[in-house]
């Protein structure tokens, strides 16, 4: 079979689940939540064996190390996939929930009630684990899903994907709710992005180059966001030792992820008090700084930041500071070289923080906390299956009711328009 | 300039506009909405003028008489426009209204709050009136707005757009808040459609063609319907009057709108009941019907439908007419043509009323209603920009609120992540 007739196949098969799993009760989703968590446990030596084959291979290609460490599952891993699953089980559904009903002069009730998106296409180049994540949140959610990963995690991900499709005969729905495509070639990412008639929604989640591919490329509604150039504003008036905490946390605590601190934005009459401790701290953590001039002048041996730095996303221990002359000048730069994602302030004026938060464009905008709380499980929306920089439909991160949309419901009784 | 910078440099001007249109309260945009509507009064006369312009070359091109019906403006379409803007004038702003705040077992304060999405692209190829429509509904909501007109209106839309310019500069607005594409070239849309940087959603509004064009060229989310084909659904229980009169209107009313019904679903068991009545009353009204041959049977002379007069758009009165076994043939048969846009079922039965209800999939489903009420307007939206059959964002009328999103605000102490 062609890759189009494979994915086009898939997708088609994948309405007809949709259409079964829209319209299933909680009490049976959780059910099949519980047989996934449960088989991928039982299972976890054939997980393991599959995984062993993709890293002979992938070693034998020359990956990194460091992918390869990415690409590894230990039993370990499956334990805390199992536990994750039955963490979404744990969470409300948000399907059924009516958002909003009101009577109109005419007599008619209007309501809006969530439902299911559909058939979501989810395309990673993530660790294998992220397959039984995003499957458990769609299933929940009550959508189906087509899991198309990297190539590199081809034969674990096909074997977690069986786990699941077990675990959902298991539960009496259709095993075609999740399934992971069985071929490593692009051309079928690309297929897939052309099926706006049987897919709902596409989520991209790897390195920009993918993430890029698929909005270039895709004819289906797409959340993403390419990347997480997070900025830090230490106020005037901020706390020095609160400011210096949430700094060191935001860049340090894990800095090759999207909401790690990656430009420090100083007020100049802050700078005094905080910037040659904080700068110390850094350093001795082992963090880069490349500094505007007047950063420079505070420690000696600081590297220069160029242009190419502000706006970069160095998902490593490198850090841009620079000195401000105020919020206007911290707006500015935030407006300019921010990446909608995450940004925050430090400050102890009131006047300030509201204005940062109302004039801030990013999807998480923080007063005196760290920008890594930008994450579905922090912000208390239970679990996420990523963070959207595109404004429509979901700015920030993705829960399960942002996995569902509404549709009106409208009762009369025998109305009709003048 | 060539079209591409053009866009380019009005893309950049919009999101500077669109960076003060963000913070601008109520009352300042209210009042430019006010200066939109007198000044499009008082400018009446060179609104007409260059209409006629439009028209002139309309009919020297052979345009037909219905499209240059539709291209027509007189005084009372200038007073239309005028009482639309005061319309949406009155409505309640969406910007700033917080949708929901809980606190974190940390202390960390989470709230989500309504922001304007942007920047708004709006491609469309209806009467002119549009042009002034989508202004006030993009001004009010907190976005800027780029407008891209059909060619043939080409002069009314760049005298409209003039008005409402003068209009923003009276309020102390920045102009380019509403601006008018100046060019009549496709090239413009395609243009458009690549600068997701500068733009944050299209709404394509016109013919499936143009639609179709817009998705497929787009890397910017796109909020669209391509279609309506819409069903009613009689039941065994409905009463006939009242499903007579639900058909009726959803047919005839207003035939060539995309809420108007395509195709009618009759039980089995009500069609000796409903059908003769009701298909006489359709073919005194001119309705051609296409019958399936149990339809045939009630009414001599009926022609036989095809399988492309199921999921047709007739926009026109004509309608499919189809005698089915019960509900669950009519929710496979809506299922599979229609096109998630609305459908009604008229019944006295309320568990058959509840299944209908949950189980179609489609952005307005009603019930003892006309399909017709599928209206921002109609349901309490205030007003309305389009309607979506994307899941995506917003699934049926979309107002107001759905020309924003939402932004998390964080408010800490200091936390910072263990």
């Amino acid at each position: 079979m062609s890759v189009h007739a494979l994915i086009a196949r898939m997708a088609g098969d994948a309405c007809d689940a949709a259409r079964v799993l829209r319209g299933t009760p909680s009490t049976v989703k959780n059910a099949a939540l519980a047989a996934m968590a449960d088989l991928m446990t039982a299972r976890c030596g054939d997980i393991i064996e599959a995984n062993s084959r993709d890293l002979d291979r992938a070693s034998a290609s020359g990956l990194s190390s460091a992918m390869l460490d990415r690409l590894t599952i230990s039993e370990r891993t499956v334990s805390e996939m199992a536990r994750g699953i039955r963490e979404v089980a744990a969470l409300p559904d948000p399907v059924g929930a009516v958002t909003g009903m009101w009577k109109r002069p005419n007599g008619l009730t209007v309501g809006k009630v969530r439902i299911p998106l559909g058939v979501i296409g989810f395309i990673y180049e993530s660790r294998p684990n992220v397959t039984a994540d995003a499957a458990a949140l769609c299933v929940k959610s009550g959508n189906a899903v087509i899991l198309k990963g990297g190539s590199e995690a081809l034969h674990s991900n096909l074997v977690i994907g069986e786990v699941l499709k077990e675990a959902l005969v298991r539960a009496d729905l259709p095993p075609q709710a999740v399934q992971v495509v069985p071929v490593a070639e692009r051309e079928a990412v690309r297929v897939l992005l052309t099926l706006e008639d049987r897919i709902d929604l596409i989520i991209p989640r790897g390195g920009e180059g993918l993430i890029r591919f698929v909005a270039a490329n895709s004819r289906i509604p797409v959340l993403k966001h390419y990347k997480g150039v997070c900025h830090v504003f230490v106020d005037e008036s901020a706390d020095p030792a609160m400011a210096s905490d949430i700094c060191f946390n935001a860049k340090v605590q894990r800095p090759g992820v999207c909401n790690a601190m990656e430009a420090m934005l100083v007020h100049e009459k802050a700078a005094g008090g905080f910037l040659p401790s904080m700068l110390r701290r850094f350093l001795e953590a082992g963090v880069e700084i490349r500094g505007c001039p007047e950063t420079c002048k505070w420690e000696p041996g600081i590297r220069p930041a160029g242009e190419s730095d502000w706006g970069e996303e160095f998902l490593s221990l490198i850090l841009a500071v620079k000195v401000v002359g105020g919020i206007d000048e911290a707006l500015d730069h935030i407006e300019r070289y921010g990446s909608r994602h995450t940004e925050a302030i430090v400050t102890s004026d009131y006047a300030r923080s509201r204005r940062f938060v109302e004039e801030v464009d990013a999807s998480v905008v923080l007063v005196n906390a760290s920008t890594r709380f930008n994450d579905g499980s922090q912000l208390g929306l239970g679990a996420e299956i990523g963070i959207s920089t595109t404004k429509l439909h979901a700015y920030g991160p993705m829960g399960l009711e942002e996995l569902t949309t509404t549709k009106f419901t409208v009762f009369g009784d025998g109305q009709i328009r003048p």
